[in-house]
C-alpha cells in the first residue's frame, strides 16, 4: 500500500469535521458518575506462574454498570513499595492474554495493568476473560463497532470507555502502585482508549497511543480499506437511512473531538501507509490534543506501526514523565 | 473454485462424525417447554405499503425466553379464508428486510412469515428489527457463531433455534393461516433453521432447505474456506484449549445429528462448488434425514446454489405437499 | 473500497469531457428509422406458471435490424383494462430470467416488460433467450463492450440501444398497457439503457436509473477498477493505436452526452463507493440530464447501490409520475 | 499453487470420462468437406518490414464457411526453394500479432504460418485481424467458450477447428513451402488446436502441443481454477439445466476423445502446477494419443509451462521429424 | 485455509521420500570441523538498556568460515552464578531484534542467546546485524533459499546450520551460563535450525521446535502455498533442468533426514492449517526424530501455530529437562 | 488498475525531489576508473545452436571489480563486416536467457549484446549465468534492492551500473561490431540501466528505455503498489531509523538525477496504469533528460507497457540514429 492519504504537509494541520455535541461533557460526566456509584473495590489474587522476575495478579474491578472487568496486574519482583504503573488497553478483538505474556514494561521496572475489553478476547491469540452482559440490536456481522450505535446510551463504546476510565480508578487502589505516577498506553483500539482516558481524566502522568483507532470517524469510515472502520461502513451500506443517527452517536466517542479536553503529556505514533487507521484520522486526534505532545511518524509502515522501535522510544520517554 | 470436496459417489453415503449427545432430546424438550411457558400470543398489525396484490403485516411473537421476535406476515390479497403458509428463515447476517420485499411465494398463492434472526439484520441489504438481549463472553470478531459457545445453555443458536420453532407456533395462530398446511423454508443459515425446525416439530407439511448451513460442524469447520464456519475455526485458533468444549456444544445444534428426528417431506438443494457450506456437510444432513426426501444438486454453483431455478422447482414441488 | 472518487462538492458540478459528435442526432434518427421500417408487431403468448397473482406473457418484438427480442410481459391479475407499465432493462450479462422472477413492481399494480439484452443472459443466474445474430472482429475476451467498437455502425451498443428504444414502441401495442403511462427502469447497464431511451424518446412518463453504466466513457475507462469498463481498457491495452477510434464510437452511446436530450422526469441513484460505475461518471449523466430530476446518493455502497431501499423510494416516487 | 492434481503415477494412466459420440467421425468429415467445398486459394502479399533476415507475407485463406482467415507467412530470407513449415495456432484471446513478431522458428530455418483465431485477437498484446461473422445466443460474459455451445453445429470451436485444419490445406499451396514437411504447433488453446488438427489430418510430419487446452472437458470444467474452462463452469452456473446438452457438444471437440485418431509424431509438454489446463486433462489427451509420442513434464510450472526451455527442446526435436 | 494436508491418522506415520546421502555425516563432520578450526572465543559486551530485570549483552562468536555472528545474551538480574540457557534461532527474514525485545524466557529464570541469521534481519520488524559475506549465483528474487543451491558446499544453509551449531559452542563459554543445561528453540526457520542443531550435537538438554521449516523439502516444495518453500519452487520454475541437482543439495540440510541422528528430548508443535510449513512436512521430521519426543498439534491454526499457548506449555515442560 | 498517478498535464512538468549529491560525478568517475583499471579484454566463443540466421557467441567481459559478466553476442548471419549493435539490459530478476532467445533485433540487421545482471537470472524463465561475488548485510527478503544500501560504496546497483557501462566498453571490442554505432536498450530495470549508461557515457548513438525502473526513488517508494520499489519500502518498514541513509545512497543511482548528464537521443515509453514504475517516476527521468528525446505514452497499460507496439516503433526509430 502506498502513502495514499494526505501529504505530510497537510496532515500537520488537518482537523476532523466531526463536531462536539453540546452535551458531550455532561454525557461523560453522568456516565462516569453512574458507573462509579456502582463500583466496588478491585479484587486481587496472585497467580502462580513459571515466571521468577515478575509477579502476576488476577484483578477484577468495576466498570460500566458495576460489571466486573478482568485484568492482569504485573509487578517486577523485588521492586520498591510503590512503582510507577502503566495501564494498558487492547487492540480490537484482543484480550488481556495469558499470565506469562508480560510485554516490554515490567522488566523495565514498571507495574502494568493489562485490561480486558468486554466481550472481546478471541483474536490474534490474545484471549480475554470478560463478558459483555449487554445484548444489542442488529449489528454488522455481529461486530462490536455497531452494537447499539443508534443510541449513544446503548453504544458499546460508551461501556468500553467507561471501563477504561475506571481501570485507572482501580489501579490506584492496588497494593504496590504509585497512584501519583500512572500512565496509559495502547495500540490501535488500545490507543484510542488511552486517548479517551486522557480526555476523561486529569490525573494521568503520561499517555502513549500508537496508531490509534476511534479517531475522526467521518473520515475513517470513508477512507479505511481494512479493519474495524469498515464495520461502520458495512452497517450503513445496509442501514442506509441511519447515517445521521450513527454519526451523532459516534461524535460522543470520537477522540478527534474528545482530545481537546486532554492535558497529560502525550507520545503518539502514526504510520503513513496505515490502511486500518488512516494517518489523517490519527493526525486529527493529535492536532486537536490539548496537552503537551510529541509525534513519531513511520513513513513506510502500515498498521503494524513502529512496533519494537516505538517501544524503545517509549522506554526512553517514559522516565521523563513517570519517574 | 473447483469441485473440491468428495466425489459425488462418496457424497451419496457420507455421514458426519458428530455424535448425538445422550441428553439431546431432553435438552430440546426442556428448552422448548421453557420458552413456550413464557409465550404470549403474537401481535399482528397491518402496514401500509404501495403494494396492491399482497397485504403485509408486522408480527411479533414470543421466542426464546419469551422475548419478542419480529416478522413480516404476507398474504395474497383476495386469497381464501385460510391459505397454506411458508415460514421463512434468513441467511446469516440478514433480517426480514423491508415490507415490500415479498419474495417469490405470495404471488403464487402462499402466505409467508418472514422471520427475523435476533441480533442479526445488517448484512446484504436485508435489514432486521429484532435485538438479542443476551450478552456474551469473548467471541470471534463479535460474530454470532461463537457467542456463548462454551456452554450449550448459553449458545446463541439455542436461542435462534427456539425462535424458529416458536415461529411455527405463532404462525398457526395468525388469522388467515391454514394451520394444517405449514411449510418451512430457508437458504444457508435459513436452510439450517428449516432443518432444525423439521427435527424439533412433527406437524410440518413440507420442508425446503437450500445449501443449508449448521450441518456437520466437525467437517464444516476444517473444510470451509468462506463464510461463518470460519468464525468457529477462528475462535479455536485463539482459544486453543476449548476445542472439545466447543464441539460438545455444537453437537446440540448440528443438523446432521438432529436430522434423524425429522419426518416431514424434504426438498433440499446442494451446490458442489460451495465453499461456504461444503457439499459433504449438506449431504451429511440429507443422508441422515428421517423423512421422505428429494435432492437437487447444482454441480457448477458455489453458495449461491440454485437461485431462481430452485425457486421454480419449489413452486412445482410445494403444491404436492402443501395443498 | 473507500470513497475514492471526487468529493461530493465536486461531483455536484462535474461534467464529462466527451463531446457530442456533430451527427449524433442524425445517427440515432437514421438508426431508429431503419429499425422501425423493419419492425413487425409484437407477439404475445401467455405462459402457464404457478403464480396466481401475476400473469406472465412471453413477448417478442422487433429490435435492431428487425431482429426479434424476447421479453416477459407481466400484469397483475385482476388489474384494470389498462395499467401503467414499466419497461425494464438488464444489468450486464443478465437476461430476462425465468417467468416467476416478477420483481417488485407487479404486486404494486404495475405491468412490466422485462427485456432481454441480445447475446447476453448467462450471468448471475438471470438467463436470457435472445441471440445477437451479428459476428464481430477481435474483441476483448469476447465481451460485448468491444464488439464492433471500431465503427459506430457496427458497435454492439448501437443494436442494444435500438432494441431498448423499440421495446417502448412494442409495449405500447401490448393489450392491457396504458400507452400514455410508460416508465423505463434499469440498474447498471439497465440504468444506462433507461437513460438512453429517455434521450431518444419524448413520450415517457418517468425514468428510473440506478447506478447507471454507459456514462462518461473517457472517465469510466481510466477510473473503474471492476466491471465492464475494464473491457474497454483491456482492449486498448492491446490495440494501442485505436484509442481515438474507440473514443469516437463511444461518444455516440455515451449517456453523459445523450442526457442533454432527455425531457422526462428522472429518479437516479448513485453509490459513492461504486468501483464499477464511478460516482463521477454517474454524476456526469445526472448533471447533464435535460429533464426534471432527483438524485439519491448512497455514501457507503459499492455497485449494489440502494437495492431494496431504492425500490422502496421508487414505489413512492412512481405514482406521482405514472398515475 | 501446489501440485494439486493427481500424483504423477496416476497421471501416467489417467483417461477421460468423455465418450466419443457415435457420429464423431462423420460430423468432422462432413464439416470439413463442406468447408473445403467453399474454399478458394489463399492470397499472399508480402509486407514491408524493417526485418532483413525474414520475409513476412500477409496471407488469407478459406476457413469454415469459406470465410477468410488471416495469417502471417514468414520465410527465412535466402532459404532454399521449399522449406519445412510450421503452422502455428494462438493461445486463447490472442491473434497473429504484428508482422515483426517472428517467434523462435524462422531464424532456425523454418517457414511459419501464424494463424489468427476468428473473433479473437485482443489479449496479451497479440492483436488479430480476423472477424467471426457468426452471432450467437447468450454466452458467459460473451466469451468464446460458450458461443453456440447448445448445438454442435453452432459451436464456436467447430468453426475454429475447421479453420485450423484448413490452414494446413492452405499452407501446402503457398510458394516456398515443402508440402511434405508440415508440422503444427501451439500453446494452450493453440496446443489444443494442434492436437485437433493432428486428429483430423493424416499428412502431418510432426505435432507440438504445449500445455494444451480443450482436452477432457468434463474434468477441466470442475478442476481448473483459472482460465477459459471457467467460462463453461460459469455458463452452467446460470444455465443449470443445460449440463447434458453442453457436455454433448463438447464431446465433439474434446481432444482427449479425438486424440485416438492421430498418427503423426507428437512432442507434448505438461506443467504439474497448471491451474488453467490441469495436468490430468493434458495427460488425458496424451495417454489417448494414437501416434508416436514424447512427453516433457515441468513439475514446478503453472500454465507458463516450459517456455524457452521447451522451445530449445523443440528446436532439437523438430529436425528428426521435419527434415 | 482448511485442513488441506493428510488426515491426522496418516500424518502420524508419514515419512519423507528424501534419502540420506551416503556422505551426509562426513559432510557435516568436515564442515563443522573446518569452522571450529577457525573459531576464536566469543566477545561479550554489556549494553545499557532501560531494563532493570534483565541484563543484555552484545555477543559475537565465530560461525561458518570463522565469520562473526551477532547475538544478544540476556540474563535475569540477580540470578545465580550459572543458569540454564536457551539458544534461540530466528524465523525467516528476521534478526535478533533490539536489545529490549527479551521474549518470554528471561523473566522465567533462563538466560537466552538470541542468534542472528547471517544476511537476514529486515523482516517483520526484527532487525539483524550480521552480514553474510558470501556472494552467489542467480537466485530466485535474491532470496536465501536458493543461494548456492546448486552445490552443497556453496549452499546458504550450510553456513547457517554451522552458525547455529557453533552458537552452542559459544554459549557454553559465556560467563553465567550453565554449560550442562543448554536448550535450543526456534519457530519456523528457527525451529528447523533447532532441529538441525539437535541432529548435529549430542550435548543438548532439550529441544523445542515450533512449526519448523526446512523439513521434507520434496514435499514442502510442491505443497506449500505461502512462504519460503515457494522460493525453491520459483527457482525451479525457471531453472527447469536443475531439479535433480537442487534436491541433491537439499538432502544435506533436510531435517526430516537429519532428525534420525538426534537424541535430546524434543517438544515440537505443528499446525494443521499451516500453509507455510505443511503439517506433513513437520510430521516427517517428528516421526523420524531419534530422541524422546512430545507433540502438540494445533488443528485450527495456520503458521502462527500455538503462539502464547505453546509458550505456556514450554514454560511448563522446560524445567523437567533443563533444571 | 486505473490511472492512479498525476494527470497527464502535470506529468509533463513533474520533477523529482531527489537532489544530486555534490560528489555525484566524482563518485561515478572514480568508480568507473577503478573498474576499468581492473578490466581485461572480453572473451568470445561461438556456441552451436539450431539457428541458421543468427550466430550466437558466449561473451564474458570485465565489470565492477574486474569480475566477469556473461552475455550473449548475437549477429545476423551474412551481415557486413561491422554492424550497428544494441546492448541490452535485463528486467529485474531476469538473466540473459538461453542462446536461441534472440529477441526482435537480430533479424532486423542489428547485432545485440544481451547482458546478464549479476546475481539475478532466475525469474520469468530468463535464466542467467553471472554470480555476484559480494555478500551483504541484512536485506529485505534477500532482494537486490537493499543489498548494501546503507553505504553508496557497497550498494548492489553501484556494481550493476558499472557492469552496464563496461558492457559498452566491451561491445566496442567485439569483432563485427561497428563501434561508432552503439545503442542501449532495456525494459524496466533494463530501461533504468540504459538510462544510467546514457548518463555515464558520451559515445552512444541511441538510447531506448521502456517503462524504466530506478527513477525518482523518493516517489517510487511511496507510490508503487507492485514490484521492486516495494523492497525498499519493506526494508524501511523494519529499519525505521535508516530512511535518511537509504535516500542518501539512492541519490547516487537515481536516473531522475543522473539523466541531466545524458546527451544521446532517447526514445522512451511510459504506461499510465503502471503500478510497478509509476508514470510520474518515469516522467521525472524523461523531463530531466539532457539529450534529444521522444516519448510514447500508453494510457491503458500497466507495466507490460507497449510490448510489440513499442518494438515496432523502435524498429522504425533506430535506423535514423544508428545507421
Amino acid at each position: 500500500m502506498p502513502q495514499y492519504d494526505l501529504p505530510e504537509s497537510e496532515l500537520a494541520t488537518y482537523r476532523t469535521t466531526a463536531q462536539a455535541p453540546d452535551d458531550l461533557d455532561a454525557f461523560w460526566a453522568d456516565t462516569l458518575a453512574e458507573a462509579r456509584a456502582l463500583a466496588t473495590p478491585p479484587t486481587v489474587e496472585q497467580v502462580k506462574t513459571p515466571l521468577v522476575g515478575v509477579e502476576v495478579h488476577d484483578v477484577s474491578f468495576s466498570g460500566f454498570g458495576g460489571e466486573r472487568i478482568r485484568a492482569w496486574y504485573r509487578r517486577p519482583v523485588g521492586a520498591g513499595a510503590e512503582v510507577p504503573t502503566v495501564v494498558r488497553y487492547q487492540g480490537y478483538t484482543g484480550g488481556r492474554g495469558l499470565p506469562h505474556q508480560i510485554g516490554f514494561l515490567p522488566t523495565a521496572g514498571y507495574a502494568t495493568l493489562e485490561v480486558d475489553s468486554r466481550g472481546q478476547g478471541s483474536g490474534g491469540g490474545n484471549v480475554g476473560d470478560t463478558p459483555d452482559a449487554h445484548g444489542h440490536g442488529p449489528s454488522y456481522l455481529g461486530g462490536f463497532m455497531t452494537r447499539g450505535v443508534l443510541r449513544k446510551e446503548d453504544y458499546y463504546y460508551r461501556r468500553l470507555y467507561t471501563d477504561a476510565v475506571l481501570a485507572v480508578d482501580a489501579v490506584k487502589q492496588l497494593p504496590g502502585v504509585d497512584a501519583e505516577r500512572i500512565a496509559v498506553h495502547g495500540i490501535s483500539q488500545g490507543g484510542g482508549l488511552a486517548l479517551a482516558v486522557a480526555a476523561l481524566r486529569d490525573d494521568l502522568s503520561a499517555v502513549m497511543a500508537d496508531v490509534p483507532f476511534l479517531c475522526d470517524f467521518p473520515r475513517g469510515m470513508v477512507l479505511a480499506t481494512d479493519g474495524p472502520y469498515l464495520e461502520l461502513a458495512g452497517y450503513l451500506s445496509s442501514h442506509r437511512d441511519e447515517v445521521g443517527q450513527v454519526l451523532e452517536t459516534l461524535a460522543y466517542v470520537d477522540n478527534a473531538v474528545l482530545a481537546t479536553r486532554a492535558t497529560a503529556p502525550l507520545l503518539l505514533s502514526v504510520a503513513l501507509m496505515d490502511t486500518v487507521c488512516p494517518p489523517s484520522t490519527v493526525h486529527a486526534a493529535f492536532n486537536a490534543y490539548g496537552g503537551p505532545k510529541q509525534l513519531r511518524s513511520y513513513p513506510f509502515n502500515n498498521h503494524e506501526g513502529g512496533q519494537f522501535h516505538q517501544e524503545a522510544l517509549q522506554l526512553e520517554w517514559l522516565p521523563d514523565h513517570l519517574r
